[in-house]
């Protein structure tokens, strides 16, 4: 199997029917495609297109067949995408034209980390002026989630993370106090909620663990709190809790890839950028030649980076 | 224990300092009050009312009293309401003045069974125009639910009970479906799927039991869905379910007595009545006097009516 789901590129060849992109347009890769035709396509406040099974991913392209060989042996692609690689092979539901501008070792974090984060705050959650919020996970979402969260005028962003080498990037981008849950004599959900009154407005889970999952809801104000689920557990585990957290008040949700239609929104995301309007480079502190792919694990596994950004 | 935690009555007195209603006004007795001071109330979207812990009731007043007695030994109050009396006390931000010339035998379930069920559709999960849904419980609250998502423009309600003496009582208010899982060769919520292509827009939980409320989550359409938990689980129990089907887009959501703010709310919804804005009728089906009081718990356990309305 060819890694790798997220990325920028620029169109090299396209098959008889494609007719968004044309060779020579710089496009970015989504995880998730965009057929605009099923119920979540065509539903407003859909986005997880059902053309491709994203949750229980097959490693093949729509039409059953693998696109890579290597020694005349079957290789199998990743979300559609397999960007771990100079040339790749992707469905055009998938693809997404951007700006001719647009600055290619940037942007390329803005095909999944970038809209993770912020789709989390500005389209599941919808973040408030003057709120409260807390981030469990400093990592790359985690941080995108914390800059979101700052632009939407949160009064107060409670970071949460094991890792204290963290904190300092963190509270550079907007996170007011730093919690580390292995030196708190009691439960962080239970520090959350004293240092709130009676808990944060909107949580965030950006870390993938059942126990942080329940921690986030608990963390929230029991009649209106508001608690986003972003990481991905592993898989057959089962989140589990007492429904009397949800009978109070609160409300948990989840979105992929942050709510947003990847082909009509993304591209404009990017557009913003150029623009100004958002902001996305202090989410990329590394960038490597892609031969030096295993410092870049190295360096991400470690918590030293936020991305690395790999080029050819 | 005097029980019962709905009703209306008349003001016969009041304490020194209590403002918002006089003796001989017509009243409903709320089970979750309204402080108007502490952060669920004073926040937009909170109802759960922190002055009086109404999820683990202590069975007294505010002051830690109790005023009742019998034969000289305390009786404990229920919800702050006890209305299976004739004469209660009740706390003042636990009692909401109603129109002069408003039904009592009627705009008695007021108090809770309907703004529970009409507040879950249009507060809590906002059905909209053209929706399918599935209600769960075919009881007294998932009877208002039906008549909510109706009153909504909901265009599929599939009604599920295990109960189908329920069944033409629910048409009648709605139901465009009628579902009995012990009668199903599949998982209901399978069916349910099946039924709508994806999935439900909108499910709703009105029976409190675990297996229900996974059902009723697995019953929305996995990108939008939204799921909300009415029915109050046996304590300690645990709900428990594969954090994908949150990661998908689902929404868990639920709010105590339908996210309305009692007395803010209420009395503008039995003004409502009054003018023919909404209708309850259908929901009573039975009336007795307070005496045969038992006949009335035998009609509700057996499934025999909606609500049986007790006078004195």
């Amino acid at each position: 199997m060819i890694l790798g789901h997220e990325g920028a590129g620029i169109v090299e060849s396209t098959g008889d029917s494609v007719t968004s992109v044309k060779p020579g347009d710089k496009v970015l890769m989504f995880p998730l495609p965009e057929c605009r035709e099923c119920s979540s396509c065509l539903h407003p406040k859909g986005n997880l297109c059902l053309k491709e099974n994203v949750l229980s991913p097959n490693g093949l392209m729509l039409d059953g067949t693998s696109r890579f060989t290597c020694r005349g042996k079957k290789i199998y692609h990743l979300y559609g995408t397999s960007t771990f690689t100079e040339y790749t092979v992707v469905h055009e539901i998938a693809v997404g034209k951007i700006d001719a501008a647009a600055p290619m070792d940037k942007v390329c974090i803005m095909s999944c980390e970038v809209p993770t984060g912020f789709g989390a705050v500005f389209n599941t959650a919808k973040v408030t002026p003057g709120s409260t919020c807390v981030v469990f996970g400093l990592g790359g979402i985690g941080s995108a989630v914390v800059m979101a969260c700052k632009a939407s005028g949160a009064s107060r962003i409670i970071g949460v993370d094991v890792n204290e080498e963290k904190f300092p990037r963190a509270r550079a981008l907007g996170v007011t106090d730093c919690l580390n849950p292995r030196k708190l004599k009691k439960p962080v959900q239970q520090v959350v909620v004293e240092m709130t009154g009676f808990g944060v407005d909107f949580a965030f889970e950006a870390v993938g663990l059942i126990d942080t999952m329940v921690a986030s809801l608990e963390s929230c104000h029991l009649s209106y709190g508001v608690c986003v689920i972003i990481g991905a557990a592993p898989s057959d585990s089962q989140l589990s809790f007492d429904p009397m957290l949800i009978l109070a008040g609160r409300t948990l949700k989840g979105g992929i890839l942050g709510k947003y239609k990847t082909r009509d929104s993304i591209p404009k995301l990017v557009t913003d950028y150029l623009q100004n309007k958002i902001n996305i480079d202090p989410l990329i502190t590394h960038k490597l030649p892609f031969e030096r792919i295993n410092e870049a694990f190295e360096l991400l596994q470690g918590g030293k980076c936020i991305r690395c950004v790999l080029s050819f």
